[in-house]
């Protein structure tokens, strides 16, 4: 499980409000609550970028503050021409030093490469997205594919994983399409998937973790405000820590379930 | 035209290196150099980002510094699940008062009607971009498009144009790719573009001009590095300044050829 710190300002229980860094603070309490119950940290960069250059000072001190055994995602979805993608990655893997970053593919394999070219860090490329939005483009059929289904998410995943190798590129796929996870499956056998969408956005565990699991589990499930926002008084934290136990909890029965 | 300060700190001057701010103070330069021969100043966000916090810092300086009458584009590139999304726009519109902002399509709608929101702003979708991996996605062939051409970049313009209108949204044509410029015309006779590409990238300025203008000239011309950094020394800003004024009498040329 990967736990989402979206954190929105606003939605911070007031009495940290008053701190000098109300979102360092909300975050260090649910890391602390948290940490036992999962194997990563996901910091969705739109919320800290809305706060303007202080909101990046507390990104900062929350990448330092998350223990060095837990994998770190920027969720960036950054992708530029080669010299610009080449500063993102110096960004977020060298500035921040995050794990992993999660990229969009729409401007090719110079916008991606660039993250791909550091060491021991992964590059995480959008697929299949979870929101409504997905069908405009991902999901359009294309002529003479290189895949076999020939949606433009397969040809993402058939190119770009010619790019790298499963030991430096994961996929989101998100939650929301899970009776897509199978065909997946078929292209990219064995890479790690980013998925998101569990909770808030209506995604369904148990059908994810039937169709996406590989022997090596291969699902990072992101889950974020039903985690993070469980509850808004003194007791967030606490809270936080028992909706995150209690999901990876049930993941873990999928898993056992899976590899019997 | 539009100047890009695509900001590289290991490229300014010596000279400016050992002020406090020697992004902001080298942008500073640069635009008061260049102001009388644009009508747009494009940031790219990688640049400051690689910085940390503080790179932010030179940013809203340097947004709050240009000139209320000259257009202020934030290459950002962003794009993600509408509340992200909406996070975003808040970032770019509310915080640092850009009047536009570069987006990304590959998450479709809810991922850039957030920004359309916002009134007297302007959304600039990426559509066929100046690098070598435009050809990976980009150009693939679309079975059944609601486009005439059928190319992913082709129905990116044809779907999206839908969401908004030609007083909020440009698209990026890359000047590498001057030979589409008469397809997309057809497709958006009306919309600005924002065209990166010329100088180093290799764009060619006459052929883009000739084929992507419109009555209102509807084009927006990028030029960064050739500018920028015209020279490493301490005539610097003046250098750029010559180099602002060589193209922008070129532009002009051409616009005045296409208006006979």
């Amino acid at each position: 499980m990967c736990v989402g710190l979206d954190t929105d300002i606003t939605k911070i229980p007031i009495h940290l409000r008053e701190s000098d860094d109300p979102v360092f603070e909300f975050n260090k309490e649910i890391i602390d609550a948290t940490k036992d119950f999962c194997v990563s940290f996901k910091l969705n960069l739109a919320f800290y970028e809305s706060l303007g250059p202080k909101g990046l000072l507390s990104l900062e001190k929350t990448v330092k503050y998350i223990p060095k055994n837990i994998f770190t995602i920027a969720d960036a979805k950054r992708g530029d021409i080669g010299n610009t993608s080449h500063m993102y990655a110096k960004t977020f893997f060298d500035f921040y030093n995050f794990d992993s970053v999660t990229v969009a593919p729409y401007m090719g394999s110079d916008s991606v490469k660039p993250f791909l070219e550091y060491k021991n860090k992964w590059t995480i490329l959008l697929a299949l997205t979870s929101n409504e939005g997905a069908n405009d483009f991902q999901k359009s059929e294309i002529k003479n594919p290189k895949s076999g289904s020939g949606t433009l998410y397969s040809e993402v995943l058939t190119i770009s994983s010619e790019w790298g190798n499963k030991n430096n590129m994961m996929y989101v796929i998100g939650a929301t399409q899970s009776n897509v996870f199978s065909e997946v499956r078929k292209i990219i056998p064995e890479h790690f998937l980013l998925v998101p969408g569990v909770g808030a956005q209506g995604g369904d565990l148990q059908s994810v973790s039937r169709l996406g699991m590989n022997k090596q589990c291969g699902l990072l499930v992101n889950s974020s405000r039903q985690i993070i926002y469980a509850s808004g008084g003194k007791d967030f934290a606490e809270k936080a820590g028992s909706e995150a136990k209690k999901t990876q909890h049930e993941m873990k029965k999928y898993l056992t379930d899976f590899l019997k």
